[in-house]
């Protein structure tokens, strides 16, 4: 279970809110952008970085002399927000539609990965999580590629989730209104992959099993 | 053109600035989420919220007495981020594999609309941007519900936005390699429309020419 505390405490729209950790997990893995919010002096800033998951920590990647990687491997508090926008809610009156959504606010302070072996696990982690099985078929990084790598990672121990999956909500008086109500769904379909020229004639991997139902063959 | 301030220079990646308005108002019409930074005690925080444009100003509302709401209105600086994801580089080296990506970084404060018929027009405009014709579908919101409703703007002076939809890059003593190399593309797919049950009977509604080819027909 999740536990609330004051920065996860959810004011509004409560029957939204989710304690599952595996939820959590969900939507993590399926957003692969995190957004990152940092304190500067103007004022915050919002980031989007790709940042996966492995076990209980999510992390982040970049170049070694990144100025935001520099930055945020100081560790000071920050906010990493997921989230997949699933359709609209078509109401009868304009004032309840709403939308479909899964979101998750993860807070606390980011570390760096520095043993060498470490960084390259959970890099090729990640390729698998886009792509399973393709840490086989490509030249692996290497020492001078780690090196000049920064990974961050921070734990997956303060959060909340919020997922809005609910039916239309209408006023009574609105019911026999002649108005059509429903959902209008919006789908992340993946693939199909599309070689470079001078991969047009090998062999194309398959990569589907990350995506399940999501996977779009030709 | 959008100009570069403090805030807005892109220091990384500068290959994939992008300085046109028309882009910007783009990736936000098709993202309609914005992540949005706030400072806290405690840290930075980032929340997602619905978010819509009229001409050159970005608006968001939520109810009277949220409190995120009530923050927001009153002015200080704050950052909208709005993110596109669009699939995968596949590079014959795990170090080469990049992401497409579209991304708007929007800087400023906002501003509570107070007027009622100012807030009714730009709150219709976003129902027909989700749903172009439904303003005559549906009961428009009466002054009961425009008074629950606060909405907040944000004029698009301090943006900066960066696309990533380049090939393929490898190193040259990579190329030899048999190793599949491309793109594997994420599109959102929007549709078919999902009735009540108690609008199976009416005529579907087509909102299809707000979504042109990511429209998915039954």
């Amino acid at each position: 279970m999740l536990s609330t505390t004051k920065r996860t405490e959810i004011n509004k729209g409560q029957h939204k809110a989710v304690f599952d950790p595996e939820q959590l997990n969900a939507i993590i893995d399926e957003s692969l952008i995190a957004h990152i919010g940092i304190h500067s002096t103007n004022g915050p800033i919002v980031i989007p970085m790709l940042a996966w998951r492995v076990d209980n920590h999510v992390y982040i990647h970049g170049a070694n002399n990144s100025r935001l990687m520099r930055d945020l491997k100081k560790g000071e508090q920050t906010c990493l927000t997921f989230t997949l926008f699933d359709g609209w809610v078509l109401a009868r009156s304009a004032f309840h539609h709403s939308a479909h959504y899964r979101s998750a606010v993860v807070f606390g302070g980011f570390e760096q990965v520095e043993e060498k072996e470490e960084k390259d696990r959970v890099l090729n982690h990640f390729v698998e999580h886009i792509a399973p099985g393709r840490t086989q078929h490509v030249r692996l990084s290497n020492d001078k590629e780690l090196a000049a790598t920064m990974v961050l990672k921070l734990p997956l121990t303060e959060a909340s989730v919020k997922i809005s999956n609910f039916g239309v909500n209408d006023d009574k008086s609105d019911l026999d209104l002649p108005a059509w109500a429903g959902v209008l769904p919006y789908r992340t379909v993946v693939g199909p992959l599309e070689p470079v020229e001078a991969s047009t004639h090998l062999p194309e991997p398959d990569y589907s099993t990350a995506y399940g139902k999501r996977w779009h063959n030709r």
